[in-house]
């Protein structure tokens, strides 16, 4: 009850929660990546019409912050959904990532100013 | 080194990453909530001409499997640097929603038989 | 009045609306960008959770179909404000990508049987 | 062969070019759903990292310019193949929509000045 939340415990409960009303049916993994992607566009819908600099002060407009907080919990739910019926380990894929991710992108020597190189992920 | 994976600290290290690239001048929010519903759909690209069978088989398929396990590491990526940004608990967030959603949508009566009901989330 | 129907027209029609309403500094090709993923995704929601079957029939279910047809219409509107912001033209971008991809996907021989080959877009 | 472009004619090349392949088994409503969103955020993944200012000289970008056109055709061909399967028209689908639109969001008081107004759609 006052563990600390993790995402398994977390996921552990989606599963409970999505057998208890007879949903996994409809959890196919097809269906939970389309749910997912559903999920992260009414995140960016939120953010459409805002310029760079209303986008970095969302969560000071009352009416939005909860939204964005919403999906936040949509998008991770059906990640974490997803993961389970495939038996993917989100953390241990993410891990691994970052570390290709290391050696793919080295850091630029530190003396080339300021100036922000181009995003290469783009 | 050999302590657990866990959600803050690969967020950590993906903060670091971006800073050690001066990156953050591109990880507005919206940008990065952008970002976060490309990779969701790299992940439904993947499952989009699949019949349900076949998109659960998907992880058997040594072509499909690190694709997949790569996009969910991608989506999680940009949604914990989307939370990092914002000041966003994820875990906090989602533990509110799936209690939410536990008053929302209340277990219908077990006697109801073995036909799932509809999805009321769609 | 009675002319008919042309994507010409509707474009001008879109871009007079927005101009009327001071809506152009919102309309730069990023957002419209995004806001026509936002369309597509809406229209994924209405078929997330059904079967490929149940998908089929989705225009005779009287809650859905005016949904389908009004998430259509988003698309294109979207659709035709991006390509008259950035001076392309729809028709002839599709005309081009068509027969290119004739050539990319020339037709197997017609004895193959009647097995539906794997789609090669995937 | 010199007939004008027209989206009717496009259409039906589309639906030939499918059956030629034997593709229309994958071709479900659901699925080409999907395939729309997935191209509309390939387009969105050209714009992600880039400023507002930048996204608005995309077509002077010689390595972005093509890419931009051939996601704009990918976009219209899955939604003209979508309308195709359902049997809706696209340009009835947008003119019902404009009409709608006219009446939801009327013209303000043209003296109000040239401060654009917030976007009512977000």
């Amino acid at each position: 009850m006052t563990e600390p939340l993790d995402l398994a415990r977390l996921q552990r409960r989606l599963a409970e929660f999505a057998a208890a009303r007879n949903w996994q049916p409809y959890h196919t993994p097809k269906n939970l990546a389309a749910a997912l992607s559903v999920e992260a566009s009414e995140l960016v819908e939120i953010f459409q019409w805002l310029t760079p600099e209303e986008s970095a002060r969302v969560m000071a407009d009352p009416a939005a912050a909860p939204r964005v907080t919403d999906e936040v919990a949509d998008v991770l739910a059906y990640l974490l959904q997803f993961c389970e019926v495939l038996g993917i380990d989100p953390l241990a894929a993410l891990d691994a990532k970052i570390a290709r991710n290391e050696r793919r992108f080295p850091v630029a020597d530190a003396d080339d100013g300021a100036e922000p190189g181009q995003h290469p992920e783009s």
